[in-house]
């Protein structure tokens, strides 16, 4: 599932009309009905979110470059799901609209940083800023989207929003740590793994919804709940997007393929696959020894795809995202019913649903 | 003048002791008695904000990155002339107290970001955190600093604190943007330095002494004649910073000298000498050319100080500053009189007196 940056109010978004057709081949046609009224439902939340992006310019170089990365058509995921949780209260406000806005801010500054750090090229279907500015102007338009996101927040002036916003980034940070100490080795764990993303992934969509709640007003619990179903629905996502790395279509994910594993990132369906099939190793030494940007030799490439589907890494991985997906949504069962609080079920449903 | 981190408050701050030498050298016996009593002033207060910064922890790659350089004898100029705004008022308290840990964590977040995108080597006298940690530690280091610091003047909840700290460093980033833009190029102008200056230094001077000043319950007259104080004095100090890299000691400034050339940031003095005398663009163009880290000729590098001093460069740049600095305390002499206000005269005048 996926809700892009080009969203018209008065058209269904691109990528929920993608998934509605996998969803009818793969005969998920209720999956399919759901994820249109969802369309229906956030289509004007998105539209304003785009028109509120739009807003922000500058003409240096530092500006033009995060605009580069902010205006290109990405899932709008957490600012949605924001919408979403301030939807099952009393409904997408002023306020909520700000922090909105601060949620996708938020990840576009740890994407613009975390590039720099990955020597990432490719990102959203186009060039990186990096690639295009440099890594100084993709450092400081990091900074400026985090700065201009908190300085939303504190307008937005919903109890609690900005401090838990900065608790959160400072998790962030402590993910990032982790995954710089384990980057490139292969004798990582699911532990640590899930300590990345829990904490760089999952604590964004957590803070999200927890927060798009309290903006809608509802009372601790019903922000707690919405809370635990983001860091749910977060780890569900991540599972699905590191197992995209493998088995996606890179047309589809806007970045080449075993983009994860080039950075040394040693993700969930690796792991699993190493578990369960001891060749997998020594195809992953062999493309870590390439040197940076190499494209692993074909014959390797599809052998380790091969492997991880036959081994049941694969299986493993999606089982998991399911998991927690499932988790995610009778995690909510509880709250009235509502059209907010169905969408939000349709998008765990979707999440691990998706092809991109 | 400089004060640094490892002062103890049962001893006079080494830096001072430093220059008070240099002012007895100098004939500067007025001085000298002044910063004495600045350092009686001000050495509770630096062993207090040291304490609050060792009180910053943490074991991953990113936090000991951030130590590493905040652990660092720095000058901690900033945080004091946030102390002598708070002391113009009813005092130090525990709020102007966190706000002077947040503008160092603020100041230290950019140069751990600045030193990545100027591959930095040294520092405060020692290796980078880029050099020992990476880049990626040094650029969540500052993105951990960041977020600390706004957390802290969140908590400090001094009026406005909050929303001016995140204008300043969206101008301190518009700033870093026009340095960008204008890297290497010799036929930048003195506007547009200035243009860098204010940004990138001078506004998070004025935020220290403005909010030092609020925190002691100051008005808003009084408020903006110490921010006005704040500006002059950042601008003062950068002029005074910039030109020691040309004829100040490496062994006191902390880095190699010519650092500024060699990541090609072109000065006052390289402007002002390039004006003044034609050989100079020749010189600075043949450092230019020089391959990243290579030091330049030792024939060059004294005939480009020998002529930056000779043309009156040197000595415009040192005017400008001492202009700087008259203007900044002009710009408080209404204030009624007290320990504080007679401090940041000293400091005033000791700033463009240092010599490191």
């Amino acid at each position: 599932m996926s809700l892009i940056a080009t969203a018209r109010a008065t058209e269904s978004p691109d990528v929920i009309t993608t998934l509605q057709s996998v969803c009818d081949e793969q005969g998920l046609l209720d999956l399919a009905g759901r994820l249109a009224d969802l369309s229906d439902l956030v289509r004007w939340d998105l539209a304003n979110l785009e028109q509120s992006l739009d807003e922000l310019s500058g003409d240096d170089v530092v500006r033009r470059g995060g605009l580069h990365l902010l205006n290109r058509p990405g899932k709008r995921l957490r600012p949605m799901c924001l919408a979403l949780g301030a939807r099952v209260g009393s409904g997408f406000g002023a306020a909520a609209r700000q922090l909105a806005v601060a949620v996708e801010l938020v990840h576009c500054a740890t994407l613009l940083h975390d590039d720099v750090v990955d020597l990432g090229e490719e990102r959203r279907g186009a060039q990186t800023t990096r690639a295009i500015y440099g890594n100084a102007a993709s450092i400081f338009a990091g900074d400026w989207f985090l700065v201009e996101a908190l300085r939303r927040v504190h307008e937005a002036n919903v109890p609690g929003g900005l401090s838990s916003l900065l608790e959160v980034i400072d998790e962030m940070i402590g993910a990032e740590a982790v995954q710089l100490e384990t980057r490139g080795r292969l004798e990582t764990n699911p532990a640590r793994y899930f300590q990345i993303v829990e904490g760089k992934t999952a604590s964004l969509f957590r803070w999200a919804l927890g927060i798009g709640g309290r903006a809608g007003g509802l009372g601790e619990d019903d922000c707690a709940a919405l809370a635990d179903y983001g860091q749910n629905l977060g780890v569900a996502f991540q599972l699905i997007d590191d197992l995209l790395d493998y088995v996606g279509s890179s047309a589809r994910t806007g970045k080449g393929l075993f983009a994860d594993l080039r950075e040394g990132k040693i993700t969930y369906p690796l792991i699993a696959g190493m578990q369960r099939d001891s060749s997998v190793k020594a195809l992953l030494e062999e493309i870590l020894a390439l040197p940076p940007h190499a494209t692993p030799r074909p014959r390797v490439a599809l052998e380790l795809k091969r492997v991880l589907e036959a081994s049941g890494a694969v299986t493993e991985c999606r089982a998991l995202a399911e998991r927690r997906a499932r988790d995610a949504t009778q995690g909510i069962e509880h709250l009235p019913d509502s059209r907010a609080k169905q969408a939000l079920l349709t998008v765990a449903l979707a999440t691990v649903h998706r092809e991109h």
